[in-house]
């Protein structure tokens, strides 16, 4: 079966060569086709077709730092730096993302993860002195040291554990009531993503990956994430949770799988909405056989 | 056919649970059995069996920053910093890493990233003040604004591009004579991998992925990338390239990839070493079929 992750089809193209000519880019910003993505801090702001909403350049935007996302059939499209205004973003965002159409999404969480980069790494990590932004917004560059920046993406591996037809969901303390979730953790310098699977496994779980089968991946802008999805064959069932990190976890087999993404009511548990990749790895799964 | 990737298996338990417990990590200093990774700048110092160094823990170390990296069958494991000392790395480092056993190689890889970003992130990205370390080196606090920050890893893919039984390999100007790699790019913001291994063959070869196999990863330390090793049929053989990325590129049949990895005299080109991903990439292509 073929599914879309969420945050992924957008319709961008990134024209990363246009990014390096200084000449290029002032053409696009001049473009009357240029258009600025509509953001309140990180927040999207939908327009009037109800997907995100897009303004022309204005003057102001001249003496701002513009990002450049890219091409949308041809027509150059922005993100503005507004550093007087809020910087931050709404925790009901993700219900206004669930209503928007998927290339938007995608566009938009693209875009949010290089607006909060800048936001957040104004300053040159090496030695502390102002940077400013180059490459067309792909990076800032320090104004003393001249050390380049560029924007983070964290990898992230989530994993189905699964033993005898059976898949582990865990559930974290912060979770909205009965939602449980496939495990995950942020992946560390010096490991692949397999090693960074079943150590997550081991530590979050006390089981033993048997082997590792890489499924999908996507973006997730929340700040900045690769989320890289995979279902691991455990040796045992038997538990040791790191309550740390788990509230609770429980082995789930096909069928009840099934009636909670189908939304069946009086279903023991709720899982992640259609943008998480969760939702995509537990479909996947509950497609098979 | 099982492959073990260049910088995987290092014997250290990461032992997570004790970066946060600050008596536990005062006790793993005290322990007699610990040691820290002898080091020039970045570059490994071997020891007498012919692997990588380590010395106990002097009176110093207690006024330095210590890196805890993990437990080596128990035994406490750091690495130093010394904002003192040399912060670089020699180019000939991937020859003397050749040497030396594998689990050493993965154990110094990650050891490496991770004393190399406390290096070039002494400061705080958001306010530009000087931060310290916390979570036993997994992290580093700003002393200012309170902000935290963790260590990057940051994703790359790589991929063969595969027409006819025949696979794309491209050198880039900076390579050794007659080195030939497969085509690579760092994964941006607002994209899956699938998504960023089409970009990357579209925009520096200029040929369509009909689809994206992931096969294996590995994390590869200069200076802290998580390769991605995938294989892409595409549509057509026909090539074009970005120039400014690549200086040629070629098609090479299962044939050659098999020769040029029995290391035989004659080669029209040479592929990059074991250690290197596009080396388990080409030998996992070369043994199918």
């Amino acid at each position: 079966m073929t599914l879309q992750p969420g945050f992924t089809g957008s319709p961008l193209d990134r024209a990363d060569h246009l990014r390096t000519d200084e000449n290029a880019l002032l053409a696009l910003r001049r473009d009357p086709a240029a258009r600025a993505l509509l953001l309140r801090g990180l927040d999207p702001i939908t327009g009037d077709d109800g997907g995100i909403g897009w303004r022309p350049l204005d003057a102001d935007d001249h003496a701002r730092e513009l990002l450049f996302l890219g091409l949308d059939d041809g027509a150059p499209r922005f993100a503005a730096l507004d550093w007087d205004g809020p910087r931050g973003g709404s925790m009901a965002v993700l219900q206004l993302l669930h209503r928007l159409p998927a290339a938007d999404v995608a566009l938009y969480g693209g875009a949010r993860s290089l607006v909060d980069w800048h936001y957040r790494h104004s300053f040159c990590a090496r030695c502390g002195a102002a940077t400013t932004l180059f490459r067309g917004g792909w990076g800032r560059r320090c104004g003393s040291c001249t050390a380049e920046h560029f924007p983070r993406v964290d990898p992230v591996v989530i994993m189905l554990a699964e033993h005898e037809g059976r898949v582990l969901l865990g559930r974290q303390p912060q979770f909205p009531p009965k939602m449980y979730s496939a495990l995950a953790g942020f992946l560390e310098p010096g490991e692949s993503l397999e090693e960074a699977v079943r150590r997550e496994l081991h530590e979050e779980a006390g089981v033993h990956a048997l082997s590792v089968q890489y499924l999908l991946s996507q973006p997730w802008p929340f700040p900045s994430s690769l989320m890289i999805g995979c279902i691991a064959p455990v040796a045992s069932d038997t538990l040791t949770l790191d309550t740390a990190e788990l509230q609770d976890a429980i082995w789930v087999d096909r069928e009840e799988v099934r009636a909670v993404l189908r939304g069946e009511p009086g279903a023991r548990i709720m899982t992640p909405p259609p943008l998480a990749i969760a939702h995509s790895l537990l479909t996947a799964w509950a497609s098979r056989q």
